[in-house]
């Protein structure tokens, strides 16, 4: 899924180091064809439909097909039937739409078969339009009172308990000094769990935990929601004292997120949920690598934190997947704040040394089910799992 | 990509017939498992999985386990090591969300290997929660001037155009007499054609080529765009003198369409594009069946049309997956509204036989590139289009 040899290839360093003082931004493309012609005129194909979609006759002379039509920059083999191009677009044609962003990388070629975007990069005129994480790393880290190693986080489950049953959860598990704890991503505004009044508990007992224990769990919300629904929601979740809130892009799109991070009067920092995103990432020949998808694009468009599914657990990642969606998050993008890797489903304290060998100790580790289930007092289990979470990393170093 | 197995299968036909009076809706899976226990399996944490997220301990003896919890109403062998399993979902958990919606079809599921969706059947006291198309087929017909039969639609391109050689473009094909008239999808508010601009420009030209000709043909802008900035285009392409508005779900979110469909001040037809949602469809092991993605989920959320890429041309969807589409499109759904399938793609006029044959009478025919390079005159090419449509429909009858 990762296409691993694209990503240890000199074809990719060379891009990462040499592109961001170029004036147009390249994807590059993990292309099958039988031999080195077909690759060409395959990358010649999606330059064209990613960008005028017309036949050659229609532009030829023009600037159109000077600048506005997709160059391709170079095509390396990478095995038998695989290639990789290297595409370049013109910035001018995105202006500040991330989704004619998102549309020139893979819209129309997302469609055919054989074809996966690895990567992409811009050049230094603009990562300006795309501001990225509001916090990042840091920031959250000083939000949530974890000044260094991994953070543990948690989720209130399942759908269907009362704000007052849920919110009883928060606060056990910050009274466990857990230091961010979020909603399950079902949780939305059921009738027996109404927004408001679940965002509102769930706050009001984590604030009061902090109180007593002196600490500063973070308490994120589940806001996706439809439309403008979802803004809607992320600023009441501010007002009810939510320290966090929590959105899927593949609901309610990237360009909703970057228009929430970008916004002066939010202050909250984002985390997404991986769910709906699995048609992209699953196979290695179509779709977008997860290095790509949950890592580039997550921190573009403003995430501070991206939650994905792990190895380890029930979900179909490799290792090696996971650290390259955990290093895009943090590779040098110019001044775009580094965000957190949060692995999550189906995690457990028994992989908490193999995850911090993996990610090392800039990363949330989302546990719910398994802390949940650990003993009859969450508190207690809060603390038992920050512990196994203190000896992995302690083991580390 | 269609699994043509389970649409002509007896359980397909069993669950659009019986579940209508059920309460609760139903979701159908394409599940991979060795044997039959393991689909069984299989299906039971795809229940878990969308709805408590949690072991089964959580929630053991409560009203939980009991009603939000998925029930796998059905499992069928189809082949070896392939399954059709069915569960059924509380639409209270959903409430009006669509977004809620989609996460129960096939939120975290979705990365799973091996586990794809194949279609949904809503109860009628859901389908009051969703509206579907505001105008439909009869109200599209009735707008474009198109009784009956096929209509053309072609589309103004490429990228790097100026605002006033699209809008000629646009008036070259009203007055050749083309129906409907679009954008091309990557058209947004680039500097060298503004929107505001480019609309009013190419509204102008169709609305004077009409009073020309005496015809009704459309122009659809296309409006997708960053969060708010997509209904912004909107209401904005209204008041420009458009026709109707084109935006892709898998760019703004199914829940965004749904928003403008459902706004009373809105009275723009919607028409949909299939960019960036090729990763959920490309594959017949995961992701979601063309029947479900561009038919179902198209219609549910507003769409008067909608745009896939037809057989015959430059992507991959069989004749029999865009035969499904076609049909999902205006199959019985209650009182929801048909909307029109809209093959697309490199299409030209020498298939529009074997496009009537699939399609029938009910189907917009969209032409861009053959239509533009037929000859140097667009109204004359829209011309011999136009027969060629008429003849290609009468040999049918």
């Amino acid at each position: 899924m990762a296409n691993q040899d694209f990503f240890t290839s000199e074809l990719f360093k060379e891009l990462v180091d040499d592109l961001k003082e170029e004036e147009r931004f390249t994807a590059t493309y993990r292309v099958e064809a039988i031999d080195f012609t077909e690759a060409k005129e395959r990358a010649r194909a999606i330059a064209s439909e990613q960008t005028v979609e017309c036949p050659d006759s229609l532009i030829a002379g023009t600037w159109i097909a000077e600048r506005v039509l997709g160059h391709v920059e170079d095509i390396k083999k990478a095995s038998d039937g695989v290639y990789y191009a290297v595409i370049s677009y013109l910035p001018e044609a995105v202006e500040s739409d991330f989704t004619e962003f998102l549309n020139m990388l893979f819209g129309n070629v997302s469609l055919l078969p054989g074809i996966r975007l690895m990567s992409f990069e811009l050049p230094e005129a603009m990562e300006s339009t795309f501001q990225g994480p509001k916090y990042g790393q840091y920031g959250l880290r000083e939000r949530c009172g974890v000044p260094r190693g991994p953070i543990l986080m948690s989720a209130v489950k399942p759908l269907g308990r009362s704000a007052k049953e849920l919110a009883q959860m928060a606060g056990d598990l910050a009274l466990g000094g857990c230091p961010i704890i979020k909603d399950d991503h079902s949780l939305y505004d059921q009738r027996w769990a109404p927004f408001d009044e679940r965002v509102s508990a769930m706050a009001d007992a984590v604030r009061e935990a902090n109180e007593k224990t002196g600490g500063s769990s973070l308490y994120v919300a589940n806001c996706t929601g439809d439309g403008l629904r979802f803004l809607e929601r992320a600023y009441r979740a501010e007002e009810l004292g939510a320290g966090g809130i929590m959105a899927a892009p593949g609901l309610v799109g990237f360009s909703m997120v970057k228009t929430l991070a970008e916004a002066d009067d939010f202050h909250l920092p984002i985390f997404l949920h991986p769910c709906f995103s699995g048609g992209f990432v699953l196979h290695e020949d179509t779709g977008i690598s997860p290095y790509c998808y949950y890592g580039q694009l997550g921190r573009l468009s403003g995430a501070d934190a991206v939650i994905f599914t792990s190895f380890g657990g029930r979900f179909a990642h490799s290792e090696n997947d996971c650290a390259l969606i955990a290093e895009s998050l943090s590779v040098r993008m110019n001044y775009i704040k580094p965000a957190f890797p949060v692995p999550s489903g189906g995690m457990k304290w028994e992989l908490f040394p193999r995850m911090c060998r993996v990610y090392g100790g800039n990363a949330v580790f989302l546990v719910g089910g398994a802390l949940q289930t650990q003993g009859p007092d969450l508190a207690a289990n809060t603390r038992f799992f920050m512990e196994k979470l203190h000896e992995a990393y302690a083991q580390l170093k």
